[in-house]
């Protein structure tokens, strides 16, 4: 009894370093194989949405898909018995968007599948944001996230700002243009609104008297000007977060006078003279 | 006589701590109140709009209107009460938005409610745009607000010259495209410029002969160019207010005099000459 | 006859004075009667193009205009007289537009107008250009055009570089879409990529093939990545003259020790500690 | 026979002079009139495409078309002939392009010209991108490469992020929409997605359930805001790329061992400790 635990040990050691481990081959030959089938299984969640292709090959795509949730499926019971502590991984973030994308097959067994089943699997392409914390990448990720989180507070002050700024604009177009231009509510004003301030603007809704067209262009040169906003916020961390990196490579100060800033080639203390 | 007018001032007191303090657990609470019920009054104003959901619930939104109203009545009456010179809140901002968005539900009775009625309400968004006063925001706005006070000079003059360039391509396109692609007027054609130079693009006016669609090209890419000057104006002035405040975070301060700002490989005080 | 002259010389001085001063009061109001003059002459120009305005109110537009054409006609003259050199004036930028922009209507008492003599007068806008060169904004807009020269260069090669690439696309485009979804010939082609890089995105000609709209995606992204290019070079070089601007007030040498890069308020060298 | 090689070699050396240099008179003219020939071919390819044009001037077209491809073949044998290893050429980038786009006009020889192989020649287009390497804009180049090199695995990864979001969001926008709004299967979704994340916005689809609005409205801040992203990477990179030119020429030569690239502040050389 004992020896088969330790043997079911062993068992469970080999597989966690196979699929929680990215230094061994086995290891990067997963993380490979597991990126292939994500991507083959979005891409089948697709073409399944085409009804062009989805009526030449409906079964295929079926039985693709079948495979894939097994391999889903095996995937997921490996990775609960890998563990020491399983239930950190079945309810931790990614735990339980491998079951959500895993069970809208089996539901199909049993029920005729919506449409919301269907796509439910592609929630499985969530999985994909991991490979941004693959050491390769995450200097640069943390990078980028790090400016990011810095420049949060402003960015939700200016989201704020423009959410208001939006269901003004909305009500005083609702009121100016009226149902003849496609403005029939002000959710819908507000609608356009936030479609003309982002330049999307569809088209689908657009000003047809002179007033409404004068208020829209404030908006639009409003929108053209603000993109500045975050634009500059965000510009302005990066060069901060990039000067930051640049001093703390800088600091090896001198033994004798203190002076601190020596380059990481200087030999001799630019002050004093004294060798570092 | 006397005891009554004391009574009176503490009341009073009581409430404009209420109403205008922020560090009090009722003062939050009351402001946690308003931003619910300001919130509350400008959905409802939404839906009455659309006309598919007025139809249902008509009268459920009227009802609930006038509870709004009759709340913010109180609340106006309250602010003046609570103030010992009620003419600075009457007549400032924020107090003559508040008697305009409260005043067109008593018109209603009077008079059939015109759409404008209905929407001034929505006004009272304006209120939110105070909780950027809030100190847990105050730093962050006054930062972003700084930023775009010190580059509202270029700004200006980009924003004259966009104006300008828009009513020359706008003359020029009137001229070449004509009624056909629907450059009925010049003003119509400025219109579609701004559209255009803003990178908005409707698509509900647009050249159709080949020197109409080279010009359009030409403001496409010049309007899509020179959004870097908005953009290029407010990150530096962002990267210039960072630089500042990491120069105040340098104190290395004087030992002698006591002025600080020192840089770090500065050996004398500028000030007074003591060596640091 | 040496009297007459002499009294000339000093009618021919005061009017310079007022046209062309800008620091006697004279000289301003003349200033401010002008911008008035030539946006009412703008507005003329446009409300004139505008079919259901025109109908009702022709007559006091041409009166109007004759006004206008007649102060502008005397504007001329004047400005030629007050000059002792009137051919570096005649022969000047906006010596040249005045004269254009005032012609036309003389043409249109002895040919039938058509719409291009209208608009031509539209060209009286570019003298507004000329306010920028007043000095409450000249300090600011020096700013702006020396960042933009400074980068002209870059962004030239930008340019290019976005024409090319929209050609080849465009080439590209014409062969995978055809005739069908609007791409009727590489010229078309060539704009929808322009109005597509640019983010305008008008929708009058889009994509319908599966090969088509992966293409579109690739160029949207591309145009939506590149837009950083302009943009980043503008900021930079408006974060580096801001820089500069900031390095040349802080020359100040110390005259012991030579050190420079001294504060104005510095009162000793922060080097050697001698007063400066 | 070894007199005809030399004759053969200094004729060799004569067209290697003019075809690859940019230093002589003749260089010079050769790559103009190159310039101008590719200009030309590519007008006419456009040309070809306009049904009006061609109808009108077929036999033109094809005659100029046939100069321009005895001008691009001869110019393709001298190119082989003048170097010493014609395979460096021949096997090159530019090389097979130059081939490419000059093969398609003797092939309508032989089979009827189907429209791919008129927009193939198009491609001599890619030459223009060698103008770039010009000693006279080179630099300019140069530094706009670097910055885009440094930045590009910020610039990757915030793709990546992109592609993904527009994944997700279409398959979310394809449940919420569905076929009557234009959204009928998740490619078209995506599609979607892309334009109104990238600001594009054709208006060929757009939601119309007020659902469908609200997640629009919450992609298209989305889009308007992350575009601060790439841009905040790029700017930060120019200019760091700047701050590094304006270090690089902070010379300041040690007169010792000679290195340079000390601050103006330093007394002692940091990497010989001699007085500077």
């Amino acid at each position: 009894m004992q020896k088969m635990k330790s043997k079911f040990d062993a068992f469970r050691q080999k597989i966690n370093v196979i699929i929680y481990g990215t230094n061994t081959v086995y290891g990067r030959l997963f993380d490979l194989v597991l990126l292939c089938v994500i991507l083959l299984s979005v891409i089948i969640v697709m073409l399944e949405t085409v009804k062009s292709f989805d009526a030449k090959y409906h079964s295929e795509l079926i039985i693709l898909e079948w495979i894939i949730t097994i391999f889903f499926t095996l995937e997921y019971v490996l990775r609960i018995i890998s563990l020491k502590k399983p239930w950190q991984y079945i309810f931790s973030f990614y735990g339980i968007i491998d079951l959500i994308a895993t069970l809208p097959m089996y539901f199909s067994l049993f029920f005729a599948g919506t449409s919301i089943l269907t796509v439910v699997r592609a929630l499985r392409l969530l999985r994909l944001f991991k490979i941004l914390k693959h050491p390769q990448f995450s200097s640069q990720s943390i990078h980028l996230k790090e400016a990011l989180l810095a420049s949060r507070g402003k960015i939700l002050i200016f989201i704020y700002f423009m959410l208001i700024s939006s269901i003004i604009i909305g009500s005083v177009m609702y009121v100016v243009e009226g149902p003849a231009g496609g403005f029939t509510s002000i959710p819908i004003s507000i609608y356009w609104t936030i479609v003309t301030l982002t330049t999307v603007g569809y088209g689908d809704i657009s000003p047809i008297t002179p007033l409404g067209q004068s208020i829209a262009s404030a908006v639009m040169i409003m929108g053209y000007g603000i993109i500045a906003v975050p634009t500059g916020i965000v510009s302005a961390e990066f060069a901060n977060s990039h000067r930051k990196k640049l001093k703390a490579e800088k600091i090896n100060p001198c033994a004798t006078c203190g002076t601190d800033g020596h380059e990481f080639h200087a030999k001799y203390c630019f002050h004093c003279g004294t060798e570092l």
